[in-house]
């Protein structure tokens, strides 16, 4: 069933930018913990293969503005987006959901090779919904980013109903209410996977919820651990590697700090343009180093960059390689080369104008409001230290989006401290699938629960493979 | 531990208005069903015995008025009251917490006396929280009723994130994390009560859901069937009373349609201010005989009236003692007149300006918006016949309010035909209490679905006694 060339797609990544800088940088798009949805790993189209037609029809569902309130505007229609794939399906034959995260769904759906998988064996139709305020399901079209009054029923319990809503309209239409509806899905997606499970159980009967940190919130898991994590897949690869990185930044401000620092930054960086703040330079690296720890797989891929497999590792030998006597920044430098140039055809980086191809800036304001995950570096982290402080997290989210994120509500809605008792005796059939060197994990459930709330570890793994992912659906 | 005089208070009603008149009559607040809080029983006070002195100390907490959005407005503060007896509680002893509905809190307070008799054994706080919108709680103060857009965010999944809210706050105050917190509601604050088992399984261990009618909507429940079981009680009162008052309504249209028709009418039913139209009559008649089937309680009790006991069984009574040639409408007249005036104070009958003495009127936007349960009256019912017809009666929600009803809603999101094999493999703790005297119990849980989720079914009762109430809750 698994084409052995095709790893696992259900490794998702809740992808981070820079939080050492939050007590000087303004952007909030680089300060605070941002997701990018991926789907774990895409291979770099082989020459010799034809890329795949895209396997799914689209549909679009008329969808309720808020399914909470009942005031004039919550009967606002929208038209959300979701995916259909039916060739293996029959009648009364089970219905595998992707509970769409922070993205175009098109682009998790090319890159969730695992379901394509496994639909024939359980004749199961293939269901992508799109997350409302991402890719194509914007509620107030090319206004929907536009303030508050707009954003603000962006969150994920209106799209936890957005699901419930439109599977059973989908099974309805399909004279098929006795389907089975399994939900998928992996970062984001994979804590709504397992929140839509423990909310709707009368509408899934299971959940795969992979790399999904749904531990990450209030205190449940030390504020440390991510980038602990991240600094040990560097560590794994070269206690050198390590220092070198660790080192790089305070050799990187002082750096700065000399008259024409700036731009000797901008020279060593190869910036296009003469960059303004050395945290540009900072958050550069950061990124490229937490990325790739993230997509550290065992082949070539390209996620949101192409790259060779183990990168991690072909970072570490670059760094390692270097002459005795060359400084840590440039080690830094020609290691994070590899994640933005592995391809070899930049002639420059643009630092201070990245981007957002994938119109992610959705979770900046989800981790305004209610996805506050914090995440701190400790002394023991490859990065410079960095604490996180409530007060000014909430004043910057006041400044730039006029809105006061609620800290506590996730726990409150979805279980906190005491969610593994309570998923023992309260929930069944969720699968949390995790490869420890994603640092987000750390934050996943990592223990089996119950006979049927369980947890995959790969210890080395980025992700789950097919092989690994026998686990019998036996609900069905 | 259980006083022998005082009867258990955990029957609560869903009260109901005339709904056979629904093709003809343009209010709202008699044509569909409307929920009168309800304690069940409160004994008329005995002169002997003094008043008790209220054993609750009122509080106020500062409420979110939208949980789930994050505009503007959502963040908007308002005062939501409690009620808190914590005379028996020591730190980390459970805390029991009634789940208000539609109605002033302190009246719920006052009516549960079981509440006050179990807490001494479980050593239990008792903490009573006021629905949104009713009693104190109002979000917009005097304008909370004003439109759609105040109305609008009056709905139980708000309601139920209130109650998570405070309570996880409460105990965080108390230094009381530890403290397992058991919900208990009867009618619609049973149906709460049960959903927030469901809901927030991590905030409440279990759950005590008297007379809730969780399966009265769709078609889950047989839409005749409450209207089947107020004519049950009647018919087993006496079969000439239920045949009596089944005669009355055509006997009441012929006497209203003569030349002097409602003069005689307004004669007949004492009225203050001759009636204007013939319905007003219909709906004095249907409400007596239907409130009194909910709270035929088996001693003398006050709850929107005072009244017997085992009222329906005088009503009835009072029909078959009449003399023979008798008209129907006359007998029916007597009989309804124990509702309204058990005391004999009433000189006359206002029938068309009734007072909404516990403002209550919140209940028809719910029904108008996500509490859409359809009723209706089969041949066999003591009622005229009366089919529900969605088309009419969302004309008129949106005639009457400006607003849509989504009728499928509730299911949506709590569950729906399937419910109980839901109930059986993804919840646990939940009691299903039900008299069957009570016309709401048949839309409840009436069996047994697992050994945490059980039904205790009174076939006779109005109410579960504390007797009857021994059941032993084992995950305290």
């Amino acid at each position: 069933m698994a084409s052995s060339s095709s790893p696992s797609v259900l490794l998702f990544l809740l992808l981070f930018t820079i939080a050492a800088t939050a007590k000087t940088s303004e952007s909030l798009s680089t300060v605070f913990p941002r997701a990018i949805p991926g789907s774990a790993l895409k291979q770099v189209p082989n020459a010799k293969k034809p890329e795949p037609k895209f396997p799914f029809k689209t549909q679009y569902f008329p969808q309720l503005l808020d399914h909470f309130t009942f005031t004039p505007k919550s009967s606002t229609i929208f038209y959300q987006k979701y995916l259909i794939n039916a060739q293996y399906w029959s009648h009364g034959a089970p219905i595998f959901v992707y509970t769409g995260n922070e993205g175009d769904i098109n682009w998790f759906a090319s890159n969730t090779g695992f379901l394509l998988d496994i639909a024939p064996s359980f004749r199961a139709m293939l269901v992508f919904i799109e997350h409302r305020f991402y890719g194509e399901s914007m509620p107030f079209g090319k206004e929907s980013y536009k303030s508050p009054e707009t954003l603000g029923f962006l969150n994920s319990q209106q799209a936890l109903a957005d699901f419930a809503v439109l599977i059973r309209s989908l099974k309805q239409n399909l004279s098929s209410e006795g389907s089975p509806v399994v939900v998928f899905g992996g970062s984001y997606g994979g804590m709504l996977a397992a929140w839509f499970r423990l909310k709707y159980p009368h509408v899934a009967i299971g959940a795969l919820a992979s790399s999904a940190p749904i531990l990450q919130f209030d205190d449940i898991t030390p504020w440390s651990s991510f980038y602990d994590a991240v600094s040990q897949d560097f560590k794994d690869a070269s206690l050198n590697c390590y220092e070198v990185i660790k080192g790089s930044w305070a050799e990187l401000e002082a750096m700065s700090a000399k008259e024409g620092g700036l731009a000797e930054v901008s020279r060593t960086f190869r910036t296009c343009k003469d960059i303004k703040s050395v945290y540009s330079a900072q958050d550069w690296l950061w990124s490229a180093f937490v990325y790739t720890a993230m997509v550290n797989y065992p082949t070539k891929a390209n996620f949101m960059m192409p790259l060779p497999a183990y990168p991690v590792e072909e970072m570490c030998k670059i760094i390692d390689r270097f002459p005795h006597g060359a400084t840590n920044v440039s080690r830094a430098f020609a290691a994070a080369s590899l994640y933005y140039n592995y391809s070899g055809t930049e002639k420059c980086f643009d630092l201070e104008n990245a981007t957002d191809a994938h119109g992610l800036h959705g979770w900046d304001w989800q981790a305004c409001t209610e996805m506050v995950m914090p995440l701190t570096c400790s002394n023991e982290s490859m990065f410079p230290p960095s604490p996180f402080e409530y007060k000014e997290f909430s004043d910057q989210c006041m400044r730039k989006y006029g809105v006061m994120p609620r800290p506590h509500w996730i726990t409150t809605e979805f279980g906190g401290s005491r969610i593994e008792q309570v998923l023992k005796r309260s929930a069944s059939n969720i699968i949390f699938s995790n490869g420890m060197q994603d640092p987000w994990s750390r934050g996943s459930v990592l223990k089996n629960i119950s006979a049927s709330i369980v947890a995959l570890v790969t210890k080395k793994g980025e992700y789950i493979t097919q092989h690994n992912f026998s686990f019998h659906f036996d609900f069905i």
